[in-house]
């Protein structure tokens, strides 16, 4: 049985002071600190990449974990703005920088706010159809290279991270239950244009209020639990104002549900994770986690603590 | 069980007469027609996409086997080249131009030549480990977007395309065996750079020659195996040149391994399907495919009929 065993997040060192942001905008403080929630994001430096944050995402891993490079058979990274425009495919890069076995599977998936609960069914399903023991996937999609200076609605929102997350045969947890879903005639709601990013926030907030809400009460149905029976409910951290939202009308209890992005801004598939690496210090039996967004698209999964024999 | 039930595929109508383009390059047409191999090359016009040509092939799919769009659960784009610079992942556009249900998951994957061969195992074992029974994988990378028009190496050999594969729980062919491999250190040899794509032919044919042969032996043998009870081989066509090469290297006898890109050229992802295709009609019982190029990354898997109960 393959699962994750371990998360490793990595935040680049530039910031930008989003209240001084916000003064450039001539928008609200209070509006920018309550509603979107972020005071400060990390920002790619010119020296950054998606193969230096994923490398040193791995760094960080193995300060957790103790890992054989030799022994990775998977490397799998979720991006949509990928260094050198993709060709190659950014996991070979950073199969490269860290040096692993020529028997090692890579290839990247192309997913933003619902990637990182795609990317784990697809890595762990891969691997386990290949008998694979060792697999890394990670997440890393650098919306700085896209934003438009001028637009204060996606400047505001989104920073720059990486993750990686430690798939073994000796797992933590274990996936119960997943549902995955698209709308893809809602896709116009966040696009890359010749302009940079543009997203219609309302579109964005009406998609996560009226559809992420649905499907983590049918992925609880499914796998014939409730709210009750899980202890973290890992919410892609897109705005404060949405998340605390999407919270109520799920259902959730709000203390079961962090809302964390102060300092993170919404790192697209990189936002669970994030959370993910902190919490697990807290022993969750059961965790439900939901990306949401470019595609439209949504995920739920629920993962499930390994006993140990 | 899931696998292959049908392949469908989808030129699009502009062409480059690689003679005439010999003759621009002041290159021997001699050379071109025999060594490159590639007489006539499909390539996209203004109103082609990624998104446009692999509906295309959907619809050519639907002529060749009945679909029912309420039942697919999985679509999974193989590009590097996508539509909107990939945000949103264009399965999502296929997704809404095909009018596919809200119950299907979707996302792309970045590979080059050896796409197809991961593609497959991707979906199937994505599909099979989340109880869908019906699924399409596309492929379209339309490497035109990208090419140096002075740079005579890939203005002569990419072509565009697109293909799709009908996966189901009652196909005619199965997975039976498969490899993949990374050489991320060896990634320049294919690359896109400001410039556009930039390859490094010498370094390429060396792999080819070097490399795949290897995979393809190993695979057969963990499948206790040989090249005798292969019906065909589908490798990637790269080049008329590499390919008499690389099979003469992995003793394969000629005439079970087709070389076709006379008039399609090297259509990265495609060049497998494209074959495939064609080839099905003669009913071979075992299929091995082989795809190897950007990454560098090489993957081979062996496909068996289906017997009706």
């Amino acid at each position: 049985m393959l699962g994750i065993q371990s998360v490793a997040s990595y935040l680049p060192k530039g910031r930008v002071d989003n209240l001084k942001q916000a003064d450039r905008f001539e928008t609200d403080r209070e509006f920018v600190e309550q509603k979107i929630g972020v005071a400060t994001l990390p920002r790619f430096e010119e020296t950054d990449s998606v193969v230096s944050a994923s490398a040193a995402a791995f760094d960080r891993l193995c300060e957790k974990v103790q890992t054989d490079k030799s022994e990775i058979e998977c490397v799998v990274l979720c991006t949509q703005n990928p260094d050198k425009g993709g060709l190659p495919h950014n996991s070979a890069l950073v199969h490269a920088a860290l040096e692993l076995s020529e028997d090692c599977a890579c290839f990247d998936i192309g997913l933003g706010c619902s990637g990182y609960v795609y990317g784990l069914s697809v890595i762990q399903s891969f691997m386990a159809a290949n008998g694979m023991k060792k697999g890394l996937l990670f997440t890393c999609d650098p919306y700085s290279r896209i934003l438009d200076p001028e637009d204060k609605n996606t400047c505001l929102l989104f920073g720059d991270a990486a993750s990686v997350t430690y798939i073994t045969d000796t797992p933590r947890y274990k996936l119960a239950s997943a549902k995955f879903s698209t709308k893809g005639t809602g896709s116009e709601a966040l696009q890359k244009t010749e302009h940079g990013l543009e997203m219609n926030g309302r579109a964005v907030f009406n998609f996560a209020l009226q559809d992420v809400p649905k499907q983590i009460k049918r992925t609880l149905a499914s796998a014939e639990l409730t709210a009750d029976d899980i202890d973290l409910f890992l919410l892609h951290q897109g705005s404060r104002f949405m998340l605390e939202n999407t919270i109520k009308r799920a259902g959730i209890p709000a203390e079961k549900a962090p809302i964390r992005l102060s300092e993170t801004g919404n790192t697209v598939s990189s936002s669970i994770p994030l959370l993910m690496e902190a919490e697990l210090d807290n022993n969750p039996r059961r965790i439900l986690m939901s990306g949401f967004g470019v595609g439209l698209s949504w995920a739920t999964a629920i993962y499930e603590e390994v006993k140990p024999n």
